[in-house]
Protein backbone atom coordinates (compact mmCIF):
# COMPACT_ATOMS: atom_id res chain seq x y z
CA UNK A 1 0.00 0.00 0.00
CA UNK A 2 1.36 3.58 -0.75
CA UNK A 3 1.14 6.21 1.54
CA UNK A 4 0.96 10.17 -0.13
CA UNK A 5 0.83 12.97 2.28
CA UNK A 6 0.99 15.68 -0.69
CA UNK A 7 -1.05 16.69 -3.24
CA UNK A 8 1.47 16.31 -6.10
CA UNK A 9 2.53 13.12 -5.14
CA UNK A 10 -0.46 11.55 -4.57
CA UNK A 11 -1.60 13.17 -8.48
CA UNK A 12 1.57 11.90 -9.73
CA UNK A 13 1.08 8.31 -9.04
CA UNK A 14 -2.71 8.40 -10.02
CA UNK A 15 -1.39 9.71 -13.31
CA UNK A 16 1.14 7.05 -13.98
CA UNK A 17 -2.17 4.75 -13.70
CA UNK A 18 -4.53 6.74 -15.75
CA UNK A 19 -1.85 6.44 -18.27
CA UNK A 20 -2.37 2.52 -18.45
CA UNK A 21 -6.10 3.12 -18.26
CA UNK A 22 -6.22 1.59 -14.77
CA UNK A 23 -9.85 2.61 -13.74
CA UNK A 24 -9.93 4.00 -10.24
CA UNK A 25 -11.61 4.08 -7.13
CA UNK A 26 -12.00 6.04 -4.46
CA UNK A 27 -12.97 5.89 -0.86
CA UNK A 28 -13.48 9.18 1.14
CA UNK A 29 -12.98 9.01 4.73
CA UNK A 30 -12.61 11.01 7.88
CA UNK A 31 -10.58 7.79 9.70
CA UNK A 32 -11.15 5.98 12.75
CA UNK A 33 -11.68 3.00 10.09
CA UNK A 34 -14.98 1.00 10.48
CA UNK A 35 -17.09 -1.91 8.75
CA UNK A 36 -18.97 0.74 7.06
CA UNK A 37 -15.71 2.22 5.43
CA UNK A 38 -14.78 -1.44 4.65
CA UNK A 39 -18.05 -2.58 2.99
CA UNK A 40 -16.83 0.75 0.42
CA UNK A 41 -13.56 -0.81 0.01
CA UNK A 42 -14.81 -3.95 -0.73
CA UNK A 43 -17.09 -2.81 -3.56
CA UNK A 44 -14.43 -0.36 -4.83
CA UNK A 45 -12.25 -3.39 -5.14
CA UNK A 46 -14.38 -5.08 -6.84
CA UNK A 47 -15.08 -2.32 -9.55
CA UNK A 48 -12.05 -0.70 -9.93
CA UNK A 49 -8.68 -1.91 -11.20
CA UNK A 50 -7.38 0.81 -8.31
CA UNK A 51 -8.37 1.68 -4.70
CA UNK A 52 -7.66 4.83 -2.68
CA UNK A 53 -8.47 5.56 0.27
CA UNK A 54 -8.07 9.17 1.46
CA UNK A 55 -8.14 9.98 5.34
CA UNK A 56 -9.24 13.14 6.33
CA UNK A 57 -10.88 14.92 8.85
CA UNK A 58 -11.97 18.28 7.02
CA UNK A 59 -12.17 20.79 9.48
CA UNK A 60 -14.96 22.85 6.91
CA UNK A 61 -17.35 20.61 7.81
CA UNK A 62 -17.49 20.66 11.77
CA UNK A 63 -19.01 23.81 13.32
CA UNK A 64 -17.59 25.82 16.06
CA UNK A 65 -19.07 24.00 18.67
CA UNK A 66 -18.80 20.20 17.42
CA UNK A 67 -16.32 17.42 17.71
CA UNK A 68 -13.60 18.35 15.15
CA UNK A 69 -10.63 18.37 18.48
CA UNK A 70 -11.88 15.53 19.76
CA UNK A 71 -12.93 13.57 16.22
CA UNK A 72 -11.50 9.87 17.01
CA UNK A 73 -8.26 9.84 15.17
CA UNK A 74 -5.65 6.50 14.88
CA UNK A 75 -3.25 6.82 11.75
CA UNK A 76 -1.48 3.60 12.73
CA UNK A 77 -4.38 1.53 13.07
CA UNK A 78 -6.19 3.25 10.18
CA UNK A 79 -3.14 2.34 7.45
CA UNK A 80 -3.08 -1.19 8.94
CA UNK A 81 -6.75 -1.81 8.61
CA UNK A 82 -6.68 -0.29 5.51
CA UNK A 83 -3.37 -2.18 4.02
CA UNK A 84 -4.68 -5.84 5.41
CA UNK A 85 -8.07 -5.15 3.18
CA UNK A 86 -6.08 -4.76 0.17
CA UNK A 87 -6.36 -0.78 -0.77
CA UNK A 88 -3.90 0.48 -2.97
CA UNK A 89 -3.09 3.76 -1.80
CA UNK A 90 -3.86 6.17 0.90
CA UNK A 91 -3.70 9.84 0.59
CA UNK A 92 -3.75 11.47 4.30
CA UNK A 93 -2.50 15.00 3.68
CA UNK A 94 -2.40 17.48 6.80
CA UNK A 95 -4.56 20.56 6.75
CA UNK A 96 -2.29 23.03 5.82
CA UNK A 97 -1.89 20.82 2.61
CA UNK A 98 -5.59 21.30 1.69
CA UNK A 99 -6.44 24.55 2.89
CA UNK A 100 -3.30 26.18 3.48
CA UNK A 101 -3.09 29.41 1.12
CA UNK A 102 -5.27 31.82 2.33
CA UNK A 103 -8.75 28.99 1.17
CA UNK A 104 -11.50 31.60 0.29
CA UNK A 105 -13.58 29.07 -2.42
CA UNK A 106 -17.53 27.31 -1.16
CA UNK A 107 -19.61 24.99 -2.99
CA UNK A 108 -23.03 25.01 -1.86
CA UNK A 109 -26.14 22.67 -2.96
CA UNK A 110 -29.37 24.95 -2.11
CA UNK A 111 -32.49 23.38 -0.70
CA UNK A 112 -30.89 19.96 0.05
CA UNK A 113 -28.18 21.30 2.37
CA UNK A 114 -31.13 23.02 4.30
CA UNK A 115 -33.14 20.45 6.14
CA UNK A 116 -32.31 17.58 8.13
CA UNK A 117 -28.82 17.73 9.61
CA UNK A 118 -27.73 20.66 7.24
CA UNK A 119 -30.47 22.13 9.52
CA UNK A 120 -28.84 21.03 12.57
CA UNK A 121 -25.40 21.68 11.33
CA UNK A 122 -25.40 24.78 9.13
CA UNK A 123 -22.44 24.96 7.07
CA UNK A 124 -21.50 21.58 7.62
CA UNK A 125 -22.79 20.41 3.55
CA UNK A 126 -21.06 23.42 2.23
CA UNK A 127 -17.55 21.62 3.82
CA UNK A 128 -18.41 18.02 2.47
CA UNK A 129 -18.92 19.83 -1.26
CA UNK A 130 -15.71 21.70 -1.06
CA UNK A 131 -13.42 19.01 0.48
CA UNK A 132 -14.96 16.38 -1.68
CA UNK A 133 -14.68 18.86 -4.93
CA UNK A 134 -10.95 19.20 -3.83
CA UNK A 135 -10.28 15.55 -3.44
CA UNK A 136 -12.49 14.94 -7.11
CA UNK A 137 -9.84 16.97 -8.82
CA UNK A 138 -6.86 15.50 -6.89
CA UNK A 139 -7.82 12.02 -7.46
CA UNK A 140 -9.92 12.35 -10.52
CA UNK A 141 -11.84 8.63 -9.96
CA UNK A 142 -14.29 6.61 -11.86
CA UNK A 143 -16.23 5.93 -9.01
CA UNK A 144 -16.32 7.43 -5.65
CA UNK A 145 -17.75 4.92 -2.68
CA UNK A 146 -20.44 6.72 0.02
CA UNK A 147 -21.88 4.95 3.03
CA UNK A 148 -26.00 5.66 2.97
CA UNK A 149 -25.48 6.36 7.07
CA UNK A 150 -25.13 9.92 5.61
CA UNK A 151 -27.76 9.18 3.12
CA UNK A 152 -28.12 13.54 3.13
CA UNK A 153 -24.84 13.33 2.22
CA UNK A 154 -25.05 10.75 -1.04
CA UNK A 155 -27.81 12.86 -1.89
CA UNK A 156 -25.97 16.08 -2.25
CA UNK A 157 -22.90 14.65 -3.48
CA UNK A 158 -24.98 12.92 -6.24
CA UNK A 159 -26.49 16.26 -7.27
CA UNK A 160 -23.37 18.41 -6.87
CA UNK A 161 -21.80 16.03 -8.91
CA UNK A 162 -24.39 16.07 -11.53
CA UNK A 163 -24.71 20.02 -11.47
CA UNK A 164 -21.06 20.58 -12.12
CA UNK A 165 -20.86 18.01 -14.56
CA UNK A 166 -18.25 15.71 -12.47
CA UNK A 167 -16.86 13.10 -14.64
CA UNK A 168 -17.48 10.62 -11.72
CA UNK A 169 -19.82 7.97 -10.80
CA UNK A 170 -21.16 8.56 -6.72
CA UNK A 171 -22.24 4.63 -5.64
CA UNK A 172 -24.11 4.93 -2.37
CA UNK A 173 -24.13 1.24 -0.37
CA UNK A 174 -26.06 0.01 2.57
CA UNK A 175 -25.69 1.06 5.99
CA UNK A 176 -23.40 -1.28 7.99
CA UNK A 177 -24.65 -2.47 11.54
CA UNK A 178 -23.47 -4.14 14.77
CA UNK A 179 -25.26 -7.45 15.51
CA UNK A 180 -27.52 -5.75 17.74
CA UNK A 181 -28.73 -3.31 15.01
CA UNK A 182 -26.94 0.06 15.73
CA UNK A 183 -25.41 1.87 12.49
CA UNK A 184 -21.62 1.60 12.84
CA UNK A 185 -20.15 4.92 12.98
CA UNK A 186 -16.37 6.46 14.80
CA UNK A 187 -18.57 8.89 16.84
CA UNK A 188 -20.13 5.39 18.42
CA UNK A 189 -16.67 5.29 20.75
CA UNK A 190 -18.40 8.19 22.31
CA UNK A 191 -21.49 5.95 24.15
CA UNK A 192 -20.71 4.65 27.22
CA UNK A 193 -21.65 1.20 28.01
CA UNK A 194 -25.23 2.08 29.23
CA UNK A 195 -25.48 4.80 26.37
CA UNK A 196 -24.77 2.11 24.34
CA UNK A 197 -27.82 -0.15 24.56
CA UNK A 198 -29.70 3.23 24.67
CA UNK A 199 -28.32 3.85 21.16
CA UNK A 200 -30.25 1.34 19.90
CA UNK A 201 -33.31 3.20 20.26
CA UNK A 202 -32.39 4.43 16.73
CA UNK A 203 -32.92 1.49 14.64
CA UNK A 204 -35.36 -0.04 16.87
CA UNK A 205 -37.72 2.75 15.86
CA UNK A 206 -37.94 1.17 12.36
CA UNK A 207 -39.71 -1.49 13.87
CA UNK A 208 -42.27 0.54 14.98
CA UNK A 209 -42.54 2.72 12.02
CA UNK A 210 -43.20 -1.14 10.09
CA UNK A 211 -45.74 -1.96 12.62
CA UNK A 212 -47.71 1.24 12.34
CA UNK A 213 -47.53 0.92 8.14
CA UNK A 214 -48.73 -2.79 9.03
CA UNK A 215 -51.45 -1.49 10.82
CA UNK A 216 -52.26 1.20 8.31
CA UNK A 217 -51.41 3.88 9.99
CA UNK A 218 -50.57 6.53 7.24
CA UNK A 219 -49.90 9.76 8.40
CA UNK A 220 -46.41 10.90 8.60
CA UNK A 221 -47.20 13.23 11.82
CA UNK A 222 -48.70 10.21 13.66
CA UNK A 223 -45.69 8.09 12.76
CA UNK A 224 -43.15 10.29 13.91
CA UNK A 225 -45.17 11.28 17.24
CA UNK A 226 -44.80 7.88 18.06
CA UNK A 227 -41.43 7.24 17.75
CA UNK A 228 -40.42 10.37 19.50
CA UNK A 229 -42.37 9.45 22.60
CA UNK A 230 -40.39 5.91 22.22
CA UNK A 231 -37.56 7.82 22.01
CA UNK A 232 -37.46 9.95 24.57
CA UNK A 233 -39.07 7.49 26.71
CA UNK A 234 -35.05 6.57 27.47
CA UNK A 235 -32.71 8.06 29.63
CA UNK A 236 -30.22 10.70 28.84
CA UNK A 237 -31.90 10.82 24.82
CA UNK A 238 -32.92 14.28 22.87
CA UNK A 239 -34.28 14.50 19.53
CA UNK A 240 -32.37 16.35 16.99
CA UNK A 241 -35.26 15.74 14.12
CA UNK A 242 -37.03 12.95 13.28
CA UNK A 243 -38.62 13.39 9.33
CA UNK A 244 -40.05 11.84 6.71
CA UNK A 245 -39.13 12.99 3.38
CA UNK A 246 -39.20 12.51 -0.10
CA UNK A 247 -35.77 9.83 -0.99
CA UNK A 248 -34.62 12.60 -3.63
CA UNK A 249 -35.65 15.81 -2.77
CA UNK A 250 -35.76 15.74 0.91
CA UNK A 251 -38.64 17.75 0.75
CA UNK A 252 -41.19 17.10 4.11
CA UNK A 253 -43.67 14.48 2.98
CA UNK A 254 -47.46 15.85 4.94
CA UNK A 255 -48.59 12.44 2.75
CA UNK A 256 -46.75 9.23 2.11
CA UNK A 257 -45.30 8.76 -1.01
CA UNK A 258 -44.59 5.09 -2.51
CA UNK A 259 -41.55 5.68 -1.17
CA UNK A 260 -40.29 7.63 1.88
CA UNK A 261 -37.06 8.09 3.92
CA UNK A 262 -36.85 8.32 7.27
CA UNK A 263 -34.34 9.98 8.83
CA UNK A 264 -33.31 10.29 12.18
CA UNK A 265 -30.83 12.36 14.58
CA UNK A 266 -30.45 11.64 18.29
CA UNK A 267 -28.49 12.89 21.28
CA UNK A 268 -27.77 9.79 23.29
CA UNK A 269 -26.07 11.75 26.06
CA UNK A 270 -23.51 14.26 24.48
CA UNK A 271 -23.25 12.01 21.44
CA UNK A 272 -25.40 12.86 18.25
CA UNK A 273 -26.06 9.69 15.99
CA UNK A 274 -28.27 9.29 12.88
CA UNK A 275 -29.82 6.37 11.36
CA UNK A 276 -32.03 6.47 8.30
CA UNK A 277 -33.97 3.67 6.06
CA UNK A 278 -35.82 3.99 2.74
CA UNK A 279 -39.64 2.36 3.43
CA UNK A 280 -41.76 1.05 0.71
CA UNK A 281 -45.31 1.29 1.34
CA UNK A 282 -45.64 -1.79 -1.48
CA UNK A 283 -43.82 -4.31 1.01
CA UNK A 284 -46.54 -3.25 3.46
CA UNK A 285 -49.36 -3.59 0.96
CA UNK A 286 -50.34 -0.15 1.97
CA UNK B 1 -14.90 23.30 -37.71
CA UNK B 2 -17.19 21.06 -35.19
CA UNK B 3 -19.74 22.55 -33.90
CA UNK B 4 -21.57 20.79 -30.47
CA UNK B 5 -24.71 21.66 -28.68
CA UNK B 6 -24.65 18.50 -26.65
CA UNK B 7 -22.51 18.03 -23.40
CA UNK B 8 -22.44 14.33 -24.40
CA UNK B 9 -21.55 15.08 -27.97
CA UNK B 10 -18.61 17.71 -27.20
CA UNK B 11 -17.07 15.05 -24.12
CA UNK B 12 -17.15 12.21 -26.77
CA UNK B 13 -15.28 14.03 -29.56
CA UNK B 14 -12.99 15.80 -26.49
CA UNK B 15 -12.65 12.10 -25.15
CA UNK B 16 -11.32 10.89 -28.35
CA UNK B 17 -8.74 13.59 -29.35
CA UNK B 18 -7.30 12.97 -25.20
CA UNK B 19 -6.50 9.43 -25.95
CA UNK B 20 -4.32 10.73 -29.15
CA UNK B 21 -2.82 12.71 -26.02
CA UNK B 22 -4.23 15.45 -27.55
CA UNK B 23 -3.37 18.97 -25.30
CA UNK B 24 -6.52 21.32 -25.15
CA UNK B 25 -6.66 25.08 -25.14
CA UNK B 26 -10.56 26.35 -23.70
CA UNK B 27 -11.60 29.82 -24.93
CA UNK B 28 -15.21 30.11 -22.66
CA UNK B 29 -16.67 33.30 -24.46
CA UNK B 30 -20.37 34.84 -24.17
CA UNK B 31 -20.40 34.81 -27.78
CA UNK B 32 -20.71 38.04 -30.26
CA UNK B 33 -16.98 37.69 -30.56
CA UNK B 34 -14.66 40.65 -31.49
CA UNK B 35 -10.89 40.92 -31.34
CA UNK B 36 -10.63 40.39 -27.54
CA UNK B 37 -11.51 36.88 -27.85
CA UNK B 38 -9.53 36.25 -30.96
CA UNK B 39 -6.66 37.26 -29.46
CA UNK B 40 -7.31 34.49 -26.87
CA UNK B 41 -8.09 31.70 -29.58
CA UNK B 42 -4.57 32.80 -31.14
CA UNK B 43 -2.59 32.24 -27.82
CA UNK B 44 -4.67 28.97 -27.49
CA UNK B 45 -3.53 27.30 -30.81
CA UNK B 46 -0.12 28.31 -30.16
CA UNK B 47 0.02 26.52 -26.89
CA UNK B 48 -2.32 23.80 -27.57
CA UNK B 49 -3.35 21.06 -30.27
CA UNK B 50 -7.13 21.08 -30.34
CA UNK B 51 -8.64 24.77 -29.37
CA UNK B 52 -12.35 24.93 -28.18
CA UNK B 53 -14.42 27.50 -27.97
CA UNK B 54 -17.63 27.95 -25.82
CA UNK B 55 -20.57 30.23 -26.28
CA UNK B 56 -23.28 30.52 -23.55
CA UNK B 57 -24.46 33.71 -22.84
CA UNK B 58 -24.89 32.41 -18.56
CA UNK B 59 -27.68 33.74 -17.27
CA UNK B 60 -26.34 33.01 -13.90
CA UNK B 61 -24.34 35.91 -14.01
CA UNK B 62 -26.18 38.62 -14.67
CA UNK B 63 -28.59 40.03 -11.96
CA UNK B 64 -32.25 40.61 -12.67
CA UNK B 65 -32.07 44.08 -13.33
CA UNK B 66 -28.92 43.42 -15.90
CA UNK B 67 -29.04 43.03 -19.58
CA UNK B 68 -29.35 39.00 -19.86
CA UNK B 69 -32.25 39.50 -22.26
CA UNK B 70 -30.55 42.06 -24.67
CA UNK B 71 -26.98 40.53 -24.73
CA UNK B 72 -25.68 40.83 -28.20
CA UNK B 73 -26.26 37.63 -29.86
CA UNK B 74 -25.06 36.45 -33.51
CA UNK B 75 -24.58 33.13 -33.58
CA UNK B 76 -24.11 32.86 -37.34
CA UNK B 77 -21.64 35.83 -37.14
CA UNK B 78 -19.61 34.47 -34.36
CA UNK B 79 -19.19 30.94 -35.90
CA UNK B 80 -17.89 32.23 -39.10
CA UNK B 81 -15.15 34.55 -37.26
CA UNK B 82 -14.25 31.74 -34.67
CA UNK B 83 -14.09 29.50 -38.02
CA UNK B 84 -11.98 31.56 -39.95
CA UNK B 85 -9.46 31.93 -36.85
CA UNK B 86 -9.07 28.02 -36.95
CA UNK B 87 -11.18 27.13 -33.72
CA UNK B 88 -11.24 23.28 -34.09
CA UNK B 89 -14.82 22.67 -31.97
CA UNK B 90 -17.51 25.36 -30.86
CA UNK B 91 -19.79 24.17 -27.98
CA UNK B 92 -22.90 26.04 -27.84
CA UNK B 93 -24.92 24.62 -25.48
CA UNK B 94 -28.94 25.60 -24.89
CA UNK B 95 -29.52 26.84 -21.45
CA UNK B 96 -31.59 23.81 -20.74
CA UNK B 97 -28.48 21.59 -21.55
CA UNK B 98 -26.51 23.63 -19.07
CA UNK B 99 -29.17 23.70 -16.29
CA UNK B 100 -32.16 22.19 -16.93
CA UNK B 101 -32.60 19.81 -13.72
CA UNK B 102 -33.88 21.55 -11.37
CA UNK B 103 -30.14 23.20 -10.96
CA UNK B 104 -29.29 23.46 -7.42
CA UNK B 105 -25.27 23.97 -6.79
CA UNK B 106 -23.67 27.27 -6.34
CA UNK B 107 -19.65 27.83 -6.58
CA UNK B 108 -18.65 31.26 -4.63
CA UNK B 109 -14.84 32.62 -3.69
CA UNK B 110 -15.17 34.88 -0.54
CA UNK B 111 -13.73 38.20 -0.21
CA UNK B 112 -12.32 38.26 -3.92
CA UNK B 113 -15.91 38.30 -5.10
CA UNK B 114 -17.37 41.24 -2.77
CA UNK B 115 -15.18 43.79 -3.94
CA UNK B 116 -15.34 46.39 -7.65
CA UNK B 117 -17.67 44.26 -10.01
CA UNK B 118 -18.63 42.05 -7.07
CA UNK B 119 -19.84 44.92 -4.88
CA UNK B 120 -21.96 46.20 -8.06
CA UNK B 121 -22.94 42.74 -9.19
CA UNK B 122 -23.95 40.63 -6.54
CA UNK B 123 -23.86 37.01 -6.89
CA UNK B 124 -22.29 37.76 -10.59
CA UNK B 125 -19.17 36.32 -9.65
CA UNK B 126 -20.66 33.36 -8.02
CA UNK B 127 -22.32 32.69 -11.71
CA UNK B 128 -19.13 32.97 -13.61
CA UNK B 129 -17.41 30.24 -11.17
CA UNK B 130 -20.42 27.97 -11.24
CA UNK B 131 -20.70 27.77 -14.92
CA UNK B 132 -16.74 27.86 -15.32
CA UNK B 133 -16.63 24.85 -13.16
CA UNK B 134 -19.30 23.19 -15.31
CA UNK B 135 -17.53 23.81 -18.49
CA UNK B 136 -14.05 22.97 -16.98
CA UNK B 137 -15.46 19.59 -15.68
CA UNK B 138 -17.19 18.76 -19.44
CA UNK B 139 -14.03 19.76 -21.64
CA UNK B 140 -11.27 19.27 -19.05
CA UNK B 141 -8.90 21.51 -21.18
CA UNK B 142 -5.27 21.80 -20.55
CA UNK B 143 -5.22 25.36 -20.52
CA UNK B 144 -8.34 28.32 -20.23
CA UNK B 145 -7.69 31.76 -21.70
CA UNK B 146 -9.21 34.73 -20.19
CA UNK B 147 -8.85 38.44 -20.86
CA UNK B 148 -7.29 40.50 -18.35
CA UNK B 149 -10.01 43.34 -18.90
CA UNK B 150 -12.46 41.55 -16.76
CA UNK B 151 -8.88 41.54 -14.17
CA UNK B 152 -11.17 41.05 -11.13
CA UNK B 153 -12.77 37.96 -12.85
CA UNK B 154 -9.30 36.41 -14.15
CA UNK B 155 -7.92 36.60 -10.53
CA UNK B 156 -11.21 34.71 -9.29
CA UNK B 157 -11.01 32.29 -11.41
CA UNK B 158 -7.68 31.08 -10.86
CA UNK B 159 -8.42 31.54 -6.72
CA UNK B 160 -11.02 28.85 -7.66
CA UNK B 161 -8.93 26.79 -9.63
CA UNK B 162 -6.30 26.77 -7.37
CA UNK B 163 -8.21 26.55 -4.47
CA UNK B 164 -10.28 23.54 -5.71
CA UNK B 165 -7.46 22.15 -7.38
CA UNK B 166 -8.84 22.01 -10.93
CA UNK B 167 -5.84 20.58 -13.02
CA UNK B 168 -6.29 23.60 -15.54
CA UNK B 169 -3.75 26.51 -16.08
CA UNK B 170 -5.68 29.69 -16.30
CA UNK B 171 -3.73 32.00 -18.85
CA UNK B 172 -4.70 35.46 -18.47
CA UNK B 173 -4.17 37.77 -21.57
CA UNK B 174 -3.51 41.48 -22.43
CA UNK B 175 -6.73 43.56 -22.89
CA UNK B 176 -7.26 44.55 -26.70
CA UNK B 177 -7.99 47.81 -27.47
CA UNK B 178 -9.65 49.93 -30.33
CA UNK B 179 -7.30 52.61 -32.06
CA UNK B 180 -8.39 55.08 -30.32
CA UNK B 181 -7.87 53.15 -26.79
CA UNK B 182 -11.41 51.75 -25.69
CA UNK B 183 -11.27 47.96 -24.05
CA UNK B 184 -12.83 46.16 -26.81
CA UNK B 185 -16.14 44.62 -25.21
CA UNK B 186 -19.04 43.32 -26.67
CA UNK B 187 -21.26 45.65 -24.84
CA UNK B 188 -19.42 48.52 -26.74
CA UNK B 189 -22.11 48.24 -29.75
CA UNK B 190 -24.61 49.67 -27.05
CA UNK B 191 -22.79 53.02 -27.66
CA UNK B 192 -24.48 56.04 -29.79
CA UNK B 193 -21.72 57.77 -31.50
CA UNK B 194 -21.61 60.32 -29.12
CA UNK B 195 -21.40 58.42 -26.05
CA UNK B 196 -18.66 55.81 -27.66
CA UNK B 197 -16.25 59.14 -27.74
CA UNK B 198 -17.15 59.78 -24.25
CA UNK B 199 -16.08 56.42 -23.70
CA UNK B 200 -12.58 57.37 -23.99
CA UNK B 201 -12.85 58.67 -20.92
CA UNK B 202 -12.04 55.23 -19.52
CA UNK B 203 -8.47 54.71 -21.15
CA UNK B 204 -7.38 58.37 -20.70
CA UNK B 205 -7.90 58.28 -17.10
CA UNK B 206 -4.99 56.35 -17.35
CA UNK B 207 -2.84 59.07 -18.96
CA UNK B 208 -4.09 61.07 -15.46
CA UNK B 209 -2.51 58.54 -13.09
CA UNK B 210 0.30 58.63 -15.36
CA UNK B 211 1.07 62.17 -15.05
CA UNK B 212 0.10 62.27 -11.25
CA UNK B 213 2.89 59.27 -10.61
CA UNK B 214 5.11 61.40 -12.67
CA UNK B 215 4.73 64.61 -10.38
CA UNK B 216 5.22 62.23 -7.46
CA UNK B 217 1.67 62.60 -6.33
CA UNK B 218 1.37 59.04 -4.68
CA UNK B 219 -2.00 59.38 -2.77
CA UNK B 220 -4.31 57.20 -3.91
CA UNK B 221 -6.99 58.97 -2.79
CA UNK B 222 -6.09 62.08 -4.30
CA UNK B 223 -5.79 59.85 -7.45
CA UNK B 224 -9.03 58.32 -7.34
CA UNK B 225 -10.75 61.69 -7.49
CA UNK B 226 -8.98 63.71 -9.81
CA UNK B 227 -10.53 60.41 -12.18
CA UNK B 228 -13.60 60.86 -11.21
CA UNK B 229 -13.46 64.75 -11.66
CA UNK B 230 -12.45 64.39 -15.28
CA UNK B 231 -14.88 61.48 -15.85
CA UNK B 232 -17.84 63.47 -14.67
CA UNK B 233 -16.95 66.14 -16.65
CA UNK B 234 -18.60 64.43 -19.77
CA UNK B 235 -22.14 64.30 -20.01
CA UNK B 236 -24.01 61.12 -19.12
CA UNK B 237 -21.38 59.79 -17.68
CA UNK B 238 -21.99 57.98 -14.35
CA UNK B 239 -19.21 56.48 -12.16
CA UNK B 240 -19.61 52.99 -10.45
CA UNK B 241 -16.50 52.80 -8.65
CA UNK B 242 -13.13 54.04 -9.00
CA UNK B 243 -10.82 52.04 -7.01
CA UNK B 244 -7.24 51.77 -6.38
CA UNK B 245 -6.12 47.55 -5.06
CA UNK B 246 -4.18 45.38 -4.78
CA UNK B 247 -3.39 43.02 -8.01
CA UNK B 248 -3.96 40.09 -6.07
CA UNK B 249 -5.86 40.74 -3.21
CA UNK B 250 -8.11 43.37 -4.84
CA UNK B 251 -7.81 44.49 -1.49
CA UNK B 252 -8.38 48.88 -1.83
CA UNK B 253 -4.87 50.45 -0.94
CA UNK B 254 -4.69 53.31 1.16
CA UNK B 255 -0.73 53.41 0.27
CA UNK B 256 0.53 52.39 -2.87
CA UNK B 257 2.88 49.32 -3.02
CA UNK B 258 5.33 48.92 -5.89
CA UNK B 259 2.54 47.76 -8.10
CA UNK B 260 -1.09 48.37 -7.92
CA UNK B 261 -4.48 47.92 -10.39
CA UNK B 262 -6.55 50.59 -11.49
CA UNK B 263 -10.37 49.64 -12.01
CA UNK B 264 -12.91 51.26 -13.07
CA UNK B 265 -16.44 51.09 -14.07
CA UNK B 266 -18.54 53.77 -15.65
CA UNK B 267 -21.78 54.05 -16.94
CA UNK B 268 -21.63 55.94 -20.22
CA UNK B 269 -25.42 56.84 -20.84
CA UNK B 270 -27.09 53.10 -19.95
CA UNK B 271 -24.26 51.16 -21.00
CA UNK B 272 -21.76 49.88 -18.04
CA UNK B 273 -17.93 49.57 -19.20
CA UNK B 274 -15.04 48.39 -17.15
CA UNK B 275 -11.32 49.23 -17.67
CA UNK B 276 -8.22 48.51 -15.76
CA UNK B 277 -4.36 48.85 -15.90
CA UNK B 278 -1.77 47.80 -13.75
CA UNK B 279 0.75 50.09 -12.66
CA UNK B 280 4.16 49.89 -11.25
CA UNK B 281 5.46 52.38 -9.37
CA UNK B 282 9.24 51.80 -10.47
CA UNK B 283 8.19 52.56 -14.06
CA UNK B 284 7.73 56.44 -12.58
CA UNK B 285 10.45 56.44 -10.56
CA UNK B 286 8.49 56.99 -7.52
Amino acid sequence: MILCRKIDEVKNILKNLKKQCKSVGFVPTMGYIHEGHISLVKKALEENDVVIASIFVNPLQFGPNEDFAKYPRNEKRDLAILDSNNVDIVFLPENDEMYGNNFLTKIRVDKLSDVLCGKSRPGHFDGVCTVLSKLFHIIEPDRAYFGLKDYQQYIIVKKMVSDLNFNIKIVGLPIVRDDDGLAISSRNIYLSPENRKTALCLNKSFNIVENLLKNGILEPSIIKNKIKEYILGFKNTRVDYIEIVDTETLEPLNEFKENFLLALAVFIGNTRLIDNRIFSLKSYNC
